[in-house]
């Protein structure tokens, strides 16, 4: 079996034999196969696609290539929440903690940002003193104590899946359906859950700007999940514009804190609670979806989410005060607010030029190397489909450093399209797959 | 410019300007871009194709990467013949000297076989003493004092588009019309030519499969040539069944120089006219068409072309007298025959099997590496459209080693499809581009 005969075979359209797809693996992460020879594999991958056989083959190799992360001595069914990326979303730090104090056991292993998108990890980071480089045993204590927990990816789950990304990530080879739903799989197949909810986002601030794409993928993930016998579904919801009004570690943090005490924005209250619901439902906490529903927005309006999850931000060594007294969080020392330069309706917010700007001004990283300011970021003051005033604000840049806040006002002014007729109103949550 | 852009925009369809081409060319040639990037951009461009006008700044970028080899002080019009290869095709043996003896100027630059294609080069260093490593110099002076000289490419000549060859053969992204055309002519371009004749072969036994693949490669490379102030003129030639009846090095020697006497093949005599003729007309010896036609054809006639060859396999080292006492040139110590299984007529004798089966014994190489036997190859007793007997001579087999006759054996059965119905006849020359 010549490596070459495998990329021409993908390249001309055909179904590799799972035991191809591992030799291919291996011989990557062993360094057998070179870079070189890879990376043409993964473009052609991009052009010709997987079947869910190549996908599942591709995931089950990058699985097998690192540990497992055992959670069987963690009493009670265990369900992760997984997002493919977006912009405000901060979503698992409200569904998590509604999810673990209606029962659940939590176990989220998350990610840090990349791009304009943000990452919950980073999120957690601007919280002083909490620490989410827990050991597998303190992640493990910590769940059967507090039912949930946050950590890192670590570098022993599916390091095969470490070393493809690395090279998708400089060969343009990242926008796969089939790769991206086997690197998301790979890592969460790693640990012992019973269930998975996916948040797959699609629109401008998202890595899938189609929702057939979208549904493609979650189609996929799902697929994998059940096949490995974990119960599995899916939301497809919009990401066009960010979610809530923040974008930026501690200012997202404000927000998760503001949603858990019932006063966030709606759209992120509706889709944190519609997410939570269906991990209390597939951890079977609740007999019936709409059971779940009804636990999901008890635990918002008694307050228990939100204790829960100040209780866990005390188990992982942060300052649980953070969620009444904002100004203990790192603050940013100036803010640029963006007027409207018209009457009319708000018709779009471009979610990734948002991001964009964020980073810009060290809301995130453009690479991995990159250091972030956990204090500054973007608060929207309006939503798509809000009336504006000519002059009105739209929205305000909290910054730390003036060298690139120019640049940043720049983006922010041409994310925003104000429009003389009112725009129809857009679904948030599109579509349930599984 | 960043390379992955680069990539994604080539992967997403997009058009590159001339500079971002030649930024990843040179790029490349300085080791700056590493092979992963451009395997990558490759397989992008496998499958999104190429512009005319990027193909002709992918040509231009390997051009310049190199060394030009400057003909302006040998007088007279220079006109080159270039196949994109084939199974028994010895047509640049044959059709060169018929140009030169009109009076044409033909600095052959040829290749060596690799897979089941042969090349010029190996053909004619089955002839004891000849060589085919001229330095420049010596190469202007037998053009000046005998109008044809064969050599091999030199290293100095667009090594880029030596490097990119390895990295190709190496990815599976050998097949590409864009990649094939430019790796052509920037190799062509290089040396002072006033004309170039390509026969683009279409088939079993050629790189391209369909009619409209070899167009269109055909159609890339005159425009190239054309831009570059080049006369240009293709042929699409028939390539499924082997090209005369021998295939093999010093075999093939025997067929030229039996078609040089008018006694060959009428498929091999034909299309080595018609080459000659589109030399002898582009190199603008004759004023039409039809009069280069009668000049080739008279050439053929009168023995001059013979005595052409002759005379400069003798320049180049090597013995003139093989061409009338083939027991000079190497020769086979063993003969298989493959016989019918049944009576009918020849309908397809699939030509990569041939060649492939050429191979085997040694008469081809798999890797560059890879060392030839000059003596053996394979003789058709028989070509399409022809009635055999059961138990007919289907052809003969010449071998020096016994290992691997069998193998070849079976794969030349394989190559011979035998119908009850006459198939209907192929024509050869299918279509002429420019």
């Amino acid at each position: 079996m010549r490596t070459v005969d495998l990329i021409q075979r993908k390249r001309d359209g055909e179904e590799l034999a799972p035991e191809e797809i591992q030799s291919l693996v291996d011989g990557y992460t062993r360094a057998e196969i070179p870079d070189y020879q890879m990376s043409a594999f993964l473009m052609a991958v991009c052009w010709q696609g997987m079947t869910d056989r190549e996908v599942g083959a591709l995931t089950a190799s990058m699985l097998n290539s690192g540990e497992r992360v055992d959670l069987s001595m963690v009493p009670g069914a265990k369900v992760d929440k997984h997002s493919t990326g977006g912009v405000g979303d901060k979503t698992s730090l409200i569904a998590a903690p509604l999810a673990a104090a209606a029962g659940a056991v939590v176990p989220m292993i998350s990610g840090r940002s990349l791009g304009f998108t943000g990452g919950t990890l980073d999120k957690l980071e601007a919280i002083p003193g909490l620490r989410t480089n827990l050991t597998i045993d303190e992640f493990r204590a910590q769940l059967a104590a507090h039912k949930l927990a946050f950590i890192g990816q670590t570098e022993q789950v599916a390091p095969a899946d470490g070393k493809l990304y690395s090279l998708r990530d400089a060969t343009g080879t990242v926008e796969s359906i089939a790769l991206i739903a086997s690197s998301i799989m790979s890592k969460k197949l790693a640990v012992g859950l019973d269930a998975i909810v996916l948040d797959v986002k699609v629109g401008a601030g998202a890595f899938m700007k189609k929702q057939v794409d979208a549904r493609r993928l979650a189609q996929q993930m799902v697929a994998i999940g059940r096949r490995n016998d974990r119960r599995m579904q899916a939301l497809i919801t919009d990401m066009n514009q960010p979610l809530g009004f923040a974008v930026g570690n501690a200012l997202e943090i404000m927000e998760v804190s503001q949603t858990l005490q019932n006063a966030g924005p709606v759209d992120l209250t509706r889709l944190s609670l519609e997410l939570a619901s269906r991990m209390i439902f597939l951890a079977k906490v609740a007999p019936t979806l709409d059971e779940a529903r009804e636990m999901a927005q008890g635990r918002l309006l008694d307050g228990s989410g939100y204790r829960k999850f100040k209780e866990v931000i005390a188990a992982q060594g942060g300052n649980p005060k953070v969620m009444d007294q904002f100004e203990l969080l790192p603050n940013a020392t100036g803010m640029r607010e963006i007027y409207s330069p018209r009457a009319g309706y708000v018709s779009a917010i471009d979610a990734a030029l948002i991001g964009q700007a964020s980073v810009l001004i060290g809301a995130g990283r453009d690479t991995k190397e990159d250091s972030i300011d956990p204090a500054v970021g973007v608060i929207l003051e309006v939503k798509s489909g809000q009336k504006v005033d000519a002059g009105g604000v739209l929205c305000r840049i909290y910054y730390t450093g003036e060298e690139r806040v120019d640049e940043a006002a720049e983006q922010v002014e041409d994310a925003f399209r104000i429009s003389a007729a009112q725009p129809e109103e857009r679904e948030l949550i599109l579509e349930v797959v599984g």
